[in-house]
């Protein structure tokens, strides 16, 4: 019996005494928040959290818009107040004026939010917000702060120690399959028996799961288990491929990463994932001796024309640039024959050399180094879908994990951006023809 | 398949990093929490934090003395910091300068005790570190801003949007009833048949869970459905009572309340978890129509001694708490049946009158008024243990929760301390002899 | 821990046992049965049948033929043994000679059976064999006594006392669902995005599961919650139909009732089922009045023909069944609202009137109206699917259950043929024009 | 949602119509068996098992009496139509005469169970009114057909095919502990508090369920992982003994086997039980080298006395058996090591020598030797409690199962009643003075 279930009726009980005596007052979202934050008592806090959550839940873009500027001027930090409780601890530093003090510091909308978690699916309610606020985030930078301090609140909630690891296959219900199917961004399920290929004997699935969102996959990762490292991706998700006997599988292909939930961005957790996912496989197929991922490089072809433009390639890279924007390349097999020690050349430049303050520009390539993978082979044609072709021109990524190493490599990462490389890949790099002058 | 059953697989990784280089110096819990809050890998980390785990669960009292003055001493906020911080926000008041205070002013012992929660059963570590502060506060008053800052972070993450109402019956684990056994303070349990009766048809009890406790209830309640508020407990929980129909029942009494682990002190659960149960109860048995406890009043014969010591009771008041002090005297009728208006006299005046900081000075009564209830009879002799002779006279309290009001009462009490009661506690209340000089 | 996943170390165990003194001589089903049946012993009987379980399963159409008719054959009863017990009764009719005609009566196979049942899926092996007797029973008419036995067998052991009766909704597993789909033979369900629709909240699917086969549904039922009774098919399981308020709806119909396994030929579950979830349905939403079928009718147009050329019908009535053998007609709105009126007099008449060994002729009604319906409606076009078209001309029944009155319904059916039918039903018949001469 | 919970709507419907027209007529259990037995109907079939049950459930001694009377005459096989019946299959050995010879030879009394079983808990209420039966057995031999018939209906119900083997440990619903303690009738359980050390992580408890009685243990199995066969059964339930590293046992010694429904008499389960045993520990714990029981010698004391009136002992022999017969005799050392080797023999040639129907005679060698264990130890003095000094003069016995000889074992007693023991036991045994003449 969850509290969720039955908090409805303390909630209730609540919504009884707010009757009476304030429905008339009690439009808004904004009324509501800041009654929440102003009751003492816990079963009118629970039933007024209840109706600002459903509120929020039936609420059409502009009534959320006019709750976050709510949230971001009427709730804000009090900077009187916060110089105020500095000089008081500056003069006398007591444990109580430091305790002011973190209290001035605080945005009074935390405690509205720890509030609204009373109500049953209360967490999903702000993560759903944050969601809303980050669509919107351009159009109102002044929402800044207030998405800040939504991340730090759910970082903590979704701190790892509440996570759970739940492996997903054909025998899970089908409500979930069909969010797997709905969240999955890199390699695109167009229907649930597609998916049904990727649960195979030899494919695994894992996601993170919190208690208080049962039903939302917060993250998930597909597994493939083969012989020797994936060089595309195709064959992998191919709903007609072969199944394989996963005991006599040496390596592990970690062939998409989706995170399900935009209003968690910025709080991590495919780090915490895949290593987790890399040690539980390790412990059921123990002759599995390779962990690796098959990742696109989504800012290959972005960083490829602004090189062209930029004049720091040869006249050949720049004629190869424009056969890769005009359609059906792909299908012509001596230009890409030709093209492919050029490619992989550029591809290795970019992702071990382009930087943006300091550290890798490709973000997928980002994510694995700091993680302390290693950057193992890049895979011409590895990824011919649109998507594939599109950004990272047909290019794709082994990244390795090596329990063994990823301390160490990502250490070197963090430190100092270097990036750890196979001696395959390092020998690829050539200098940039425009770079030399 | 939870995090903290396989998450050694990644420490596992981690550690066999560690053994290498590290293990020389990595002897005490200083050395593993100043490395923990320095890694920033995850693999280290997660090894780090559990062994730091597993360190202090097996080390005594000395070794946790010197890990908390390092927590106290080391991991403290540092004033010239936050005073430098709290001058360039108050210079220019920007995001990242409110950030920086931010992070002044939160001392670093809190970012330990996240990574802490990375191990298996890092949270139940915390809580029993608490513990074991707690126990050595008074001891050692230099540990109270870590008490603070543990409190602060086990209120964030056992918010009751996180935990689970669960009811236990007789179908419920072995091992879960041993432990009610052991935290049930109130009415003692002697072995599990005696508990057996507790957990009869007619007899509720519903404890609160954490996701990452989940053999470890926070609280619980122990409730009869009877027929007219009950008066006295020993016939609630005597073995062999006739057991009632809950059906024809009208009356809920909560005759116990237990806080399960000390390392929770201040984090309050009881609040919501009488509401909740009187939701779920109103729900189960439509035809209840009472709810109310029967509460001991712990600090009525100290505050009796007080009072006579200081003159303000009359001479046969200080005449009966001679024979109150005496063994048997409950055995003796007469005595007790010619008391009984005085000392229920007593006994009003001080629930309703006597206050501390200008709160009720009894703290069950202040629990229950703050909460909401309402002080509805006082029962003499409703309870002749040893422990409820010795702290209250044998008197017992009905404190009623009548959802309807709760927020009235509640805010009545929290806004200027008024002690809500029935008119038959009201009208017992006499002046004392010697407040009337 | 069920035992069928720990049966195999028993099995194991006597396996050793085997492989060294009687490999060679044990290579085929019929010497294991044979020794299974003769062995005494636990463990060696459970490697015995687990490893015929499995040669079963592994096995082609040929050596199954050879295995049935060894058990046709060589574990047949003995006529000259059971006369001889038969006068050894007669003479003197005491328990022990009772016994010995029991035993003398029974195929030995029986006992083979039920030591094959010790084999992990031992029942679901039966099933299957069973299966592919009746699928070859017309060429094997020997096959027959074999058949039967297996019937009771399976009968005694799918007692409705061990069912379990379960809801499958959108939150079952994928591989239930997957099922379900592959054995919906009424109204055939494309993909599982199309059962999605089936399971939405105004939907109820409901199947009896037996604990030895926990993966196996032995047949479902899907349910319609609407408002009034259905009268056509195509509407309710439409996937984009709207989804409708289960709490609004004051009917329930039945529009599928799918068996899933053939090997459960003869054994009656669907006139529980029906009831059973009757029962439930009104539990759930009390405001259900009406529980109906929408069933096909599979032999009207069959009988049609038979009627035709045997003179039975009038010349308007023959110009309309060619019509009907036309694809298209369907389309032709003319001539199905002037056939309407025809059609449905023929379809009572049939229904009602028409007889095999005393009883409906119709398969479906003989079913229903022997588990206490009433034929309540006759609802053309009700069924436009090519199946509905060449079996039934598109003609869809209800059948009402109301728990009242099904005991009486049933006993009218079941002594002497009376078909219970509305008044609307009853109006609808006249006389054949070829019966009247 | 299992049938039993929800098999009350059907059984509600069918009693409504019950109601009207029946009440007065139905008021024993015999008319509900007769009408039972009689109806066609599902639902009024429900609601007469449902009611039946219950009836038997709340009756009396008297009322089960007439109750079983009912069943051995008014439901018994009829001797004309089975001679009838056999003619008829002599003259003409048809499937069709076959089939009513079978029915012929079956009392009507089966069907009636098996309709029984429809109703909620219906084999529960079998098993009691056999538990009944057999209680009142000897003063009524005439129900000894109906008990017959319930033994093999319940032996086909139960096939080992449909058990579960559970688990037992101290998260076991202490409901469920509680029945162990009381079905415990070897080694009596004084509280729960004393099972707790049978269930430590060096013991384990395994039991057998069948899903129709999903609260109800068939049997179960205590066990000790030790290092060394253990010789005495005290050390090993004794509360405050050691807990030892089950990984560090090199034996397993059952200590235990409760049948738990006396209603199951001769529905042999416990054979089972201890190979499924034997191979779940042999994997778990793959260490363990030998696995034997802790098992009393019921029957030597009788068998002594007898052996010493009919004078095949000694006055020796006769002189120790009249000190066993005096009360404290175990604490007199000198006697007691006096006697070992004389009671050793003697112990030794009953369990080997000594038959019945020319099988061992004593009761648990019986089962044990049939299950294909040896006699492999005798142990003076190993049981000194009460009953083990009552019935075995103290002596336990070790009978060991090694899977790899069990199946020979069991071949040996089965075929030819010998008792495989060690080299050990053998070796004690020397002939009966009174025998030599």
């Amino acid at each position: 019996m969850r509290v969720t279930q039955i908090w409805t009726s303390i909630a209730d009980a609540g919504r009884d005494l707010l009757r009476g005596r304030l429905t008339a007052r009690r439009t808004s979202p904004e009324q509501l928040a800041a009654d929440l934050l102003s009751t003492r008592g816990d079963a009118v806090g629970a039933a007024l959290a209840h109706e600002l959550v459903q509120q929020l839940a039936g609420s059409g873009g502009d009534t959320r818009i006019v709750f976050l500027r709510y949230l971001a001027r009427s709730l804000e930090v009090d900077p009187a107040r916060i110089n105020e409780a500095a000089a008081g601890y500056a003069a006398d530093p007591t444990a109580a004026r430091l305790a002011r003090l973190r209290h001035a510091v605080e945005a009074p909308r935390m405690e509205l939010f720890r509030r609204m978690n009373m109500a049953p699916n209360g967490i999903g309610s702000l993560v759903s917000l944050r969601e809303f606020l980050l669509r919107n985030l351009a159009d109102h930078p002044e929402f800044s702060a207030v998405d800040s301090d939504m991340r730090e609140l759910l970082k903590g909630w979704l701190n790892p120690g509440f996570l759970s690891l739940v492996r997903i296959d054909w025998n899970s219900p089908a409500s979930l399959l069909e969010k797997l199917m709905r969240y999955e961004k890199v390699q695109k399920i167009p229907n649930l028996e597609a998916l049904r290929r990727r649960l195979g004997r030899d494919r695994r699935c894992f996601a993170f799961f919190h208690p208080a969102l049962p039903d939302e996959p917060l993250i998930f990762v597909q597994v493939a288990l083969v012989r020797g490292m994936a060089a595309s991706v195709q064959p992998l998700i191919e709903p007609t491929s072969e199944i394989g006997d996963p005991a006599a599988a040496d390596t592990a292909i970690f062939y998409s990463i989706s995170n399900c939930l935009d209003g968690l961005r910025g709080v991590s957790l495919g780090n915490f994932l895949i290593k987790l996912v890399v040690g539980e496989l390790s412990r059921e197929q123990p002759a599995l001796r390779t962990f690796a991922t098959l990742s696109p490089v989504p800012g290959f072809l972005e960083w490829y024309r602004e090189a062209a433009v930029n004049g720091r390639l040869d006249t050949a890279d720049n004629a190869r640039l424009e056969r890769l924007e005009q359609p059906d390349w792909v299908d012509d097999e001596t230009f890409s024959s030709e093209a492919k020690p050029h490619l992989e050349a550029l591809a290795a430049h970019y992702l071990m050399l382009e930087k943006r303050k300091g550290r890798a520009r490709d973000p997928v390539a980002r994510f694995h180094l700091n993680n302390g993978a290693r950057l193992e082979r890049i895979n011409w044609l590895g990824d011919t879908s649109v998507k594939g072709l599109g950004e990272s021109a047909g290019v794709l990524v082994n990244y390795r994990y090596d329990l063994a190493h990823i301390e160490r490599n990502h250490e070197a990462f963090a430190n100092d951006g270097t990036v750890v490389a196979s001696s395959a890949v390092r020998s690829l790099i050539r200098p940039l023809a425009g770079d030399d002058s």
